[in-house]
């Protein structure tokens, strides 16, 4: 299902210092028990399960296996920088998130207006994403690739503030 | 510990049918119970956490809690764009790699030379990173930083081929 | 009121010396009583009122508070640097200062048509002006958005010549 | 003086209501007096003095005469972009701020790590600066200079939030 | 005959070790006697000849005669750059390639999305394949031609895997 | 033996009718026996051999086979454009040039001084050429590498003059 | 009359020794006499003029004089360098040349496609230019205008080959 | 001579009415006899001819046949764009000024600090410009070379003002 890992708009809702702890936590170690959380922020086993769903369900954290996509078979992994025609942003960046083999959009400001990875398993997967899917989304005014060459650091243990 | 999560070099070890079920059982949500993927795997619960082990510790996979920025009091992430001096490139980017605030890095072809994401609380924190952290590290050509608006999608179910 | 800060075209009528020595005095404070400038200029407090209210009137000064953004709570001041379709500069120039967050424009020669600067309380209300405000504009080619981190200087103070 | 209208840092400390409905009439008018401004907001004349002259004082607001520079003589007002060497953005815009032509200094995000605005007389005026003034600061790694050709709004009243 | 040099596709067949040595030989020295590359590699002169036609039949392989443009009476060779529209990237490539002064196109990721090399004998002669021939291509977004000044290298023999 | 296929100059000898006509019979057909092509044009097969071995040897033609880099398990060759920092051009064309993987060098005028042609196996190939061959040489400003996607046309027919 | 400085097209028909030696007498100084030039040369005066009025009916040369713009009340000549949609390159320049203020156009190969020259007074004059003369011109695709800040050189004695 | 024609400076210097008519006439016609203008003007020849001369000797005009390079075997003109290193613009500009095939050298504001030309009469012509000449000055950051495919307008006649 793609809704939940895919929102458009911005989950600004009031994140309290007990659901900061818990996301910390979930940051270092996505599959230590909600038990030891527990014991270790001193509240129920049942607070850390109910407060850690409903972040998820409200999709400020996911806990997810982030491969490598070398390991997975998918040899050329690539950023794309779109710059998008005045007025068609959202619905541009809407469709382009829509796509399978895109796994991150981000709306950026600088050189460009959009700022997209696609994670493709050779040149010929890469050209067909870039005629098939993007190439029948109205709007986009240009496209570079940025083919990624190799990952040195992929890292999501950034605390709170 | 940082050395877990930032590694040079690119781990092209074999992976076999197994370990992609597993990764791929994982991907969709990291937390699943390894009985259950072993049941649907029909292996041992003890084989899956095996292979699941030896994958984390081999960097395949991390198992993470991925946090939205801003729930977190980041509101000021961006990507920053490097031209590094020629001959420099992998020594840049481990200097790179070892910035906290830097969560991802990647060598690219193209315009910049790497691409990194760093998450800074606000502005003033944006500009010490690039003074002081950046600052201090020889052989960058030029940096351009691509300031993040908005988050439209960030997904890690890319499945395997 | 809009239309006293917004102008399209260029007040080259006569300064003279009077008026040039009246301006640079309120450069340097914009709250100096009349009477005071009178004193100092050697002119009746009247004429000085006099001469202030038709520069004023004109639009060739305007007495104002410059106020910093961050203390009025507008968190993501940014220029935007716009390429126009040819043969639709100044439309599109005076469509952009009817923007309420837009508070500087000018056309300039190079590789942008215009220059304007918005005022914007953070990412989201900067996402907004560029979607609903620029995005209504027909004729804008391209937009380049560069949020801006720190002021560093503003200097009303460059007397006259 | 100069120092007053030149600050390197940020001005973040607490601004109550207050001192915005102040600033907020500063914007619309900077000659109005204060004893007008205390009834409009029903506070004594004197309490508005001191928080104007503290705001002043603390560089959040100035009152000041803006001017159309080419009545004051200078035609050839121009912005100039500077990318300046990883790790000397600080000391850079310090020493170009200090520049007399330079009447704004901006850090920035993007192509560009500075942005500031000079107001020569004429094309001479302008490389006089480009070559003495900027050229005797180290670290500018490139210069582009995006001539004025007209103002078509420069407005102060943006109100708060 | 221009089929046999021109190829939309990608030809991934199975190339044996066999293969590899024939062409390795005809990278070499592609006019060397079949009967002669036999006896290197040990296998009848037969069978050389039926897998380097083969070879050439599956468009793997080209024995041609690589020329100098200059001696051929070609002084102005050139790169052309291409942006293309979103969506028109096969039909675009197909086009040019129909074009006779076009002898190498290729498909690109980055500042261009197609690079192709033109070989023409003057500047008028350039200006009438940018003009007719590019010139009634529909959906290239731009085009950037670099003159070639001089030849350093050319070669054939990158051996195999 | 490298010298053959490197050269820094331009043979701008003479070249006749006769060798114009043997070179166009060496494009369609590298492989055409000497005997034949004397026949079409009558003239010996003796002077075609020595017409066309001084040919060969002067570099003004290669008779290759000019193989699909895929075919050949390089799964990645890509254009790099470099910037040569003023009067060190010909000197890092030539280093450039010996590089092994470097298959295509040539001067040229815009926004690279110099363009070529690596062929790579993979990524990993292409960054060690990067790191160690060319970060070896002085008097690079920059570089920028464009991964070729896909082959669409490369064709050695062009005739003479 | 416009038509004789203006040519759309490339006059390389056949200039001999002596034609030669009349213009590289004129490029030294356009007022010499035919009288003196023939005894120079040791030709009649009659053949001289004859010569000479035929290079500059066919358009080979102008003798003329070449102003400072400054000095003729031109305060702000600027370089506009145009790309152009593709097929429409001379009529987009020959429209161009049309243009009054317009001096000079070239076609060139690289980032732009046209070079032009214009003469005008003063920003105001430029951007009445820009908007309404460029403005009126299908196929444009963008204009970058680079103001003249100095002349440094301007030198009509490159002799001949 | 070279020092008549190179003038680092500007020569702002009064013209009056008398001397704007002479250039007129001159840049209708640079051999149109003095006596001739005289008449037209209703001056004497001499006061014409006294005028005239020291306009030349000013350098506010040069009298000169401005010819085709492609008639005099010049086949390869250039613009060449360069970027100066802060602080060295002058010096820069006055060494490059100094190179014969160089014919025109302007300080611009923009993309690049100096725009040139040079008139080579081959590109190996250029490439020597550019190696050796361009080569051996300090303070040169970049070049960017437009090679010049046709000339469409060169006029000398904008009158005055």
């Amino acid at each position: 299902m793609r809704t939940r890992d895919s929102y458009l708009g911005h989950p600004r809702s009031t994140i309290d210092g007990l659901d900061k702890a818990i996301l910390k936590a979930l940051q270092l170690d996505g599959r230590r028990p909600y038990a030891q959380i527990g014991r270790e922020l001193e509240v129920p086993e049942a607070t850390v399960r109910q407060r850690a769903d409903r972040l998820i369900a409200r999709g400020v954290v996911q806990v997810v296996g982030v491969t490598d996509p070398l390991a997975m078979g998918f040899a050329q992994p690539a950023f794309i920088g779109l710059q998008v025609e005045t007025g068609h942003l959202e619905e541009v960046a809407g469709r382009v998130a829509a796509i399978d083999e895109v796994t991150y959009v981000v709306l950026t400001a600088g050189r460009f207006d959009v700022i997209c990875e696609v994670v493709c398993a050779d040149n010929e997967h890469l050209l067909r994403v870039l005629g098939e899917s993007f190439g029948s989304i109205e709007g986009i005014r240009s496209t570079e690739t940025m083919v990624e060459l190799r990952f040195v650091k992929e890292s999501y243990r950034w605390g709170s503030r």
